[in-house]
């Protein structure tokens, strides 16, 4: 079992990068792609070949970066399943909304996919000491898998991070530092300690592998719809790592020959305080301009700049999807409904994502037979401070 | 696709119910296990028929008892992984310590298993409300997949019962009460109102499908080690359903053909402060007492008097395993130094398993080379109140 790994590869200047050393950017500023020999995988490797491992993300291994598995860091990532929100389908007019559960990932949300593979890969590379800024849920998984790896993390976030990731990080051993400010002020205290002390910076982008573990979201949705891919499939965008993953594995699969028929119609949803790719997108415009007065509920996507806007932007146009907003208001209702109607208690990122299939169907992106998938990004009972009902003390026999 | 079930059997006084209607106890005060024509199922199956479905406990539907599959709630659960905690086996001499992680379950605790199976036969027989007392994750479990099916659920329990399975119960909509003292007062409440209401009783073992959902911890385990059951499974005990289960999978796999070799020895552990089984084990009887001024941090073990303490008491015994205690100041420091080493976080009562491994090691019960599987029962995360370390301020550049 080996990785086709061929090197890394900038999408704007197209400058080819060593995949031997430990990378941040390309010179001119781009986050930096791996590039895979797909046609020996092609011919080397069948899809019953990754079927008939156990689930989880590692069965991929030849379409990820790790070169020996002995450097490969696992906590059972991966092989999340797909199922109906039935009730929320029906108030939509959609016969067939499902969610992709990332709940079900160790540390609770899809970012052990990308810590898994990032740490993974820093470590076959020799990192001693990874450091990221965090809206909460990276750097819980981020500290795991490091914790793991016997690798030293630093943590910084915003203050007002859920408690939950707070607790997390520091739990797994980290340096877990709290930042007055946003993920973009957290970003600047680990940018002044990275060139200070040599640590190696795993923010969003900033390393290219994060992206590659994200992308099995996508590779998984293939395989678990072997009927064909979603007419569309809704994403939550803080960074968008995922969305950029999922469409990777789509146009990689495409390369291969195992994907046939149409690609889904990507949609990116961020909240109306903070909707830097939404604005670029109705713009018509190719980057996203930094969002000033940033404020949501859903912390992950609180992100007022992304490094990889531009392909976020380029998998929404040219898939023929959209980039809308949602209210905190829609957050927490849809949060709310879709626990007591179909007994998913997702994450504020993933009610955004549910609203938003409302507003697709309403703006006839699709139509009622159409399969529509949300991607729920992480697990609902980390953010007990949105829980506000109370249950009710016994004071006489029912 | 067809379940196998042939009736309910009491394992005391061997007296057959009707598995078509709704059923509780048997009259002689005993719960009631589901048996299945194990011959035919194993002339007309094939293990590799499970295994070529996609992962999750509903793989096994011929060994469970739903008999028609629109009446199977799910949400995703089962699958769950199994990684080694290297660090932790190293500093207890076992060179194979495993870990099966049911915090990758819906509600993020194994009880999702038997809330899947028990909330689908009770939809199956026409149940219009579920009610339950709890030690917390179970009330949350049942609340989700009640909300699921549509049928009205009534939750009980203690006021100190962990917050999150709090919040979790109330966000799926269920009638959650606090009762000021344990589970079993909790328990009173229930009867009471089932008495009065007519509300159908799902109490641990009270109704016969909840021990079919946990056994397929066992058939997932025989699964995924296939070169042979692990030497020893340490399961923390509450109520004891997960160990009972386990134990009754594997004697159907065994009757079935499909299991060479030897059995593992169960190991029960409980808290010093909560130990009815142990305290039974140690002094030969078949039947647990009820253990006065029950106290632990690990609410899930916090079960002063179990209905199927005798047969947790067979499975041990005839195993050739043990039962034994751990302190709450052992929990959290193993519960720290596994999240810290191996990068699980835990939940305490999975941290009295692991410190359990220990014990076994050091008695003798099993060697340096032996396979020791510990089940952790719930993700880490839901305790917050457990994590006491903060994180720093950030107050001048790194």
């Amino acid at each position: 079992m080996r990785s086709y790994i061929t090197g890394l590869e900038c999408p704007k200047c197209k400058k080819k990068h060593d995949f031997r050393k430990l990378t941040n950017l390309c010179e001119c500023g781009s986050p930096l792609l791996v590039r895979y020999d797909l046609d020996a995988l092609s011919r080397e490797v069948k899809p019953s070949d990754w079927q008939k491992r156990p689930e989880g993300l590692w069965r991929y291994r030849e379409l990820l970066p790790v070169l020996d598995e002995k450097n490969i860091v696992s906590l059972g990532e991966g092989g999340t399943p797909v199922f109906p929100l039935e009730e929320m389908g029906k108030k939509y007019g959609l016969n067939k909304l499902l969610v992709k559960d990332e709940g079900m990932n160790p540390t609770g949300t899809f970012k052990a996919r990308g810590a898994s593979v990032g740490v993974s890969k820093a470590k076959e590379l020799g990192a001693q000491t990874i450091a990221m800024p965090t809206a909460g849920n990276a750097g819980a998984a981020w500290a795991a898998y490091s914790a793991r790896a016997g690798i030293k993390m630093i943590v910084a976030m915003p203050e007002d991070a859920p408690a939950t990731t707070q607790a997390e990080c520091v739990a797994y051993g980290a340096d877990t530092y709290l930042v007055d400010g946003l993920i973009s002020d957290a970003g600047r205290y680990v940018r002044q300690g990275v060139a200070k002390h040599g640590w190696f910076e795993a923010a969003t982008l900033k390393e290219p592998y994060r992206i590659e573990g994200k992308k099995t979201m996508g590779l998984e949705i293939w395989e678990q719809l072997p009927h064909g891919l979603p007419a569309a499939i809704i994403y939550p965008t803080g960074g968008g790592v995922g969305l950029i993953g999922m469409w990777k594995a789509f146009l990689e699969l495409k390369a291969m020959g195992w994907l046939k028929g149409e690609l889904p119609k990507m949609v990116c949803v961020q909240a109306e305080g903070c909707a830097p790719i939404v604005r670029a997108y109705r713009e018509g415009k190719d980057h996203a301009e930094f969002f000033q007065g940033a404020h949501t509920i859903a912390a992950g996507v609180r992100v007022p700049s992304a490094l990889g806007d531009f392909l976020v932007l380029d998998a929404v146009r040219s898939s023929g999807g959209t980039a809308l907003t949602v209210s905190d208001e829609e957050i927490l209702e849809t949060w709310k409904e879709t626990a007591e109607k179909d007994g998913a208690l997702i994450c504020p990122e993933g009610a955004a994502a549910v609203k938003a299939a409302q507003l697709i169907r309403d703006m006839g992106l699709v139509g009622a037979d159409d399969t529509v998938l949300v991607l729920n990004t992480g697990a609902g009972m980390k953010y007990t401070e949105l829980m506000t009902g109370k249950a009710k003390k016994v004071t006489e026999p029912f």
